[in-house]
């Protein structure tokens, strides 16, 4: 793993390495915390369902494995801040700089968060938030310390792919991932995926938690110093088209002649409709060949090329497009914005061919 | 109007016309025909259901009107090749020369077509389709004479906001918008809302009309030609984010000082998270003001915003974010295809101010 930040623990898996299998391991799996890794006992762990309920619940992990049907959902994890590295080269961003290897594929298993909230009498209003509440304790500059939290909308929290995980791949979490409970929420950012999930608020406002408040949020681009009105931004939840070349790697020499290139793409609730990739900075454009599984439609889209390379220097670039015809920006510029995020412009890798 | 074609009848009006009104009235609503306008009766027309259904059905015109529960939907219309005329200044493309007003919004009128297909004993399977044939002429380049016909998924057919619409804006629907009944697929292409309707069959695969099969599709760009492998376009449904000023018009004269820019963002199934303007080709950014209608999510959203322009030439630039934190390309080079469809780059209008 190429690990940014030992702690918090921040880790990406090299990309080559990331695109050898369409699920991606617990070990291969990027791991982005906000604090220390708690240390919770399965046995003795409680989620707690409160606020604007019927019947307030406190479940065991025994209680959700027995009284609620067992869900399982293929889906992509990708933090908001993926492929951050690239804006840095444009202006300087906070956060760690993410390569391409911050997003992952798995398997998560648990139940249904809609059957939990049915289950305490949460009425299904679609103005409502559904708030999380951690175990993990987290510092940000000018915040202090507290308990990470984050919400979701309710019409979210209702949707069917919306699960309380308790294992990935069909093995238990690793402490690193939420052990023994977090939340999955399909084509959201990363990071409402509430890890080490201690409490679920049902409540008229978004989680009061500076995660919430003045974190994962898109700025516009004027905004450049440190002194940020996050009235202005706009809060992440879903992850926009995006899709990286994953072999060669970045200055990687390869041989000249035909050359394989392989990567992931992922439009967030939508189909990828076409992947293009071209050896020549974008002037012309061959179709990459898709690898979709049909039956789990929150998964990624793997693709792969064959291009022809000429001996010398070649920038290899691949965009996508989704089912509404929607296709990516084409320079990091046009997305820049303070904080690093959504970072989707065409996936650029320079390579030398002999 | 601005009159494209007069026979078939292709128009679309000023784009200051079309901002002056959140929803478009009858007379300033694009027209887009691929043949004769119809003249139909609407006491002796019949609309035919079947293919794979239980009970196949006919229909008259007061059968809908009192059989079926009455259903309104505020939505946009637009047409694939809005803004085409920006696609032909990179390479000559096939298609009428759109401006940005191929696009209105109105309320539409009739019945859910889901509640006319359960009346059919249609089977609600996703892998089905549900095809239109159409009462107008068509003829194609090489591909003769026929009656227009077009399908859409049944997934789709199957959502509450899909209409059988005998008015609209509380009128009937005047002949060249389908008098007396068409289809309304809000967030799809035009092309998919057929007009002059006079039969439904729900069928295994697409409409194997040309318009289905051969028309409609987005093109990858290494397709110049004439002789084009329609195998490898991808058929055209949901619309992408898109944006226009409408206001000032393109090669206006302005007085130097505040300038209000106004016009449109659209982003079917989403909402428009942000909209930016610039007055520098896209070097600096604003935010524009949203006007949007929460009961009505398959409508546009309006904006506007004042910058203060100094003596000189300027490049205006509007782009919108959705709220997948999705942009638009910057550039038409970047979206383009042989048949000039989504055209959905940064929209540019040149301006001088004295």
């Amino acid at each position: 793993m190429i690990v940014h930040s030992p702690a918090p623990l921040n880790a990406e898996p090299p990309l080559d390495r990331l695109r050898a299998s369409f699920v991606t391991g617990q070990p291969d799996f990027y791991v982005r915390t906000h604090g220390e890794i708690p240390t919770l006992d399965a046995a003795s762990h409680r989620l707690r369902v409160g606020g604007r309920v019927a019947q307030p619940l406190e479940l065991s992990m025994q209680d959700l494995r027995t009284r609620f049907p067992r869900r399982s959902e293929m889906a992509v994890m990708q933090c908001a801040g993926n492929r951050r590295a690239e804006l840095n080269q444009v202006r300087a961003v906070d956060g760690d700089p993410w390569a391409g290897g911050a997003i992952g594929n798995a398997r998560w298993t648990g139940v249904a968060l809609a059957d939990v909230l049915r289950a305490a009498g949460a009425p299904d209003d679609p103005s409502l938030h559904v708030a999380f509440s951690c175990c993990d304790d987290v510092e940000l500059p000018g915040e202090g310390r507290f308990r990470f939290g984050v919400s979701i909308p309710m019409a979210k929290a209702m949707a069917p792919e919306v699960l309380l995980a308790f294992a990935m791949n069909g093995a238990d979490l690793a402490p690193e991932h939420g052990h023994p409970l977090r939340v999955v929420v399909p084509g959201y950012a990363g990071a409402r995926s509430a890890k080490w999930l201690a409490a679920i608020s049902v409540q008229e406002a978004p989680s009061d938690s500076p995660i919430q408040q003045h974190d994962y949020k898109l700025l516009p681009p004027d905004i450049t110093s440190d002194s940020i009105d996050w009235s202005r931004g706009v809060t992440i939840n879903d992850m926009p088209l995006n899709a990286a070349i994953c072999d060669p790697a970045a200055e990687a020499r390869v041989q000249a002649g035909p050359v394989a290139l392989k990567g992931y793409a992922v439009a967030a609730g939508r189909g990828i409709a076409r992947v293009d990739v071209s050896a020549d900075g974008g002037r012309n454009w061959r179709q990459a060949e898709l690898e979709h599984d049909p039956a789990a439609p929150w998964s990624w889209t793997f693709w792969q090329a064959t291009l022809d390379l000429a001996a010398g220097e070649h920038e290899l670039v691949v965009r996508a497009w989704d089912s509404a015809g929607q296709t990516q920006p084409a320079r990091p510029d046009d997305v820049w914005n303070r904080k690093g995020y959504l970072s989707a412009a065409w996936h650029r890798v320079r390579v030398r061919a002999d």
